[in-house]
């Protein structure tokens, strides 16, 4: 049917350091935007980040599924966890732009959002973000696909992981 | 030095009724998520709607701006809406896809976060956003620029303004 | 190292005709613009679609790399058939958006230029591009990434695939 | 009707060199995708440029309009120009991203493409694109949106404006 070939593309480099995890966990420990919305911080891996955020009433929007820039939100920062593993330990991440596709609404009970690192630069990082949920066949749902671009900081004492 | 033309398009087409603004007030009022930030619907005119956030500890990042996710929210529902009020008035208005670039950290304490009508259409409608503050040297200082797709959603009970 | 689990999401809908292929390959041959950039279509498949565009002088860039733009054209069109592939057979595709991450410089010799369906609706289709090359390891490196929204559109015979 | 307000944003740094038209239309005369495409360079200014592209059948889709990824690399390199003018003479410009969102079919006969810088920075810089024809009415037409993030990369032989 198809003569689309399996790729194998270069892996992502390791993380500079043995403590990016911990890193990620404290800088997310800081975030009142994360805390607010109810979002919890599941995994850290090398160029990976899984986040979760219940559906709840004060994260919707008037038809009652999580708004749309509250996933956004969510997805930017497992994005920019995922780019900020791969950095340098006193190097900081900021948000350049992001692009997110509303695929289904986001009833939950549980949206679950992960970044991955898809090239990891020295100052440019691209990473992309899928949100997914409970579907009513018992399969994993997509809600929205995001991608984003990171900078990484170096330098700056106010701009940290 | 240069010749770039003014450029006069065609006006948008007026909103379908009369209770446009009424309408996206009292949708507003129904979201959870804007609440929850703190925003406030400032002015409802046809295919332009500015909502202000201000700076605050609960919608902020880890180093104490305010989130680009939450910026991005309050820019998305502010073209949402903008987009509400060129549509008829039993329809709904979707996100289809919104991308956002950050300029600037926002830092408020005011953010101001415009939406504006690019081209309406029957089904797809193309909206522009501009956050902008205080700056420095007293001059308005853009934060964020965005671009969304919106779709109008006729014949649907669970989807509306 | 991590629980991010293998998600299993529902598979896409199947064509709904037999001579999605055919139709698929008689419209590229109208592009004058893909016969101008010397793009190949090399594979039809269900909600994938495959083409390839070698390197040359007259696509390039300053810097004698293909230009992001001609690459942005292909990647596009990849993802508006493999959407096409999906919609019934009297509809016609437009792009309602799309955006690019460029990741690598685009030397070539050849860029494979794939397009997937993330989500078929009735109106709209989102697909997801990717481009890449043969690195200097030997695998293939990624060149470009982009996200497209394309609409079907039906009743208009100015508008088919 | 409205309270929105006029804005008087800071002005734009002024061009750190004399001869920033002079390299931009040299630059300009380098790229074998414009010559190709048709694509005439008309003005340079300090954060703005303007490239005419005829419509014709060589640059074309299935439908006969001119095709959006071709529209998109005019309206990428108006936005990569703008930011060139604003940075040093031996830097070198590099597209990031850029997204584009279709307004209406690209009928021509003269697509006037523009790209306006919107942030300057030192590393990054975002410009924002607009493509407009004649319309049936008379007035200029919007046909297409773009915004782009633009690198400057110094200290590179290969990579010069």
């Amino acid at each position: 049917m198809t003569d689309l070939p399996d790729l194998a593309f270069a892996p992502l480099p390791p993380p500079p350091d043995a403590d990016f995890a911990q890193r990620v966990r404290e800088s997310f420990a800081l975030q009142g935007a994360m805390a607010t919305l109810g979002a919890q911080l599941v995994t850290v891996a090398p160029g990976r980040v899984l986040i979760t955020l219940p559906h709840a009433a004060h994260i919707s929007q008037q038809h009652g599924f999580v708004h749309a820039g509250m996933l956004a939100a969510v997805l930017d920062t497992a994005c920019g966890y995922a780019a900020s593993t791969l950095m340098p330990a006193d190097a900081g991440v900021l948000t350049v732009e992001f692009k997110i596709n509303l695929l289904a609404p986001a009833r939950g009970p549980l949206l679950h959002c992960e970044g991955r690192v898809t090239k990891a630069g020295r100052t440019i990082t691209v990473a992309d973000g899928l949100a997914w949920q409970d579907g009513a066949d018992g399969r994993p749902q997509r809600v929205a696909t995001l991608s984003a671009t990171l900078m990484c900081i170096t330098g700056r004492a106010d701009v940290r992981h």
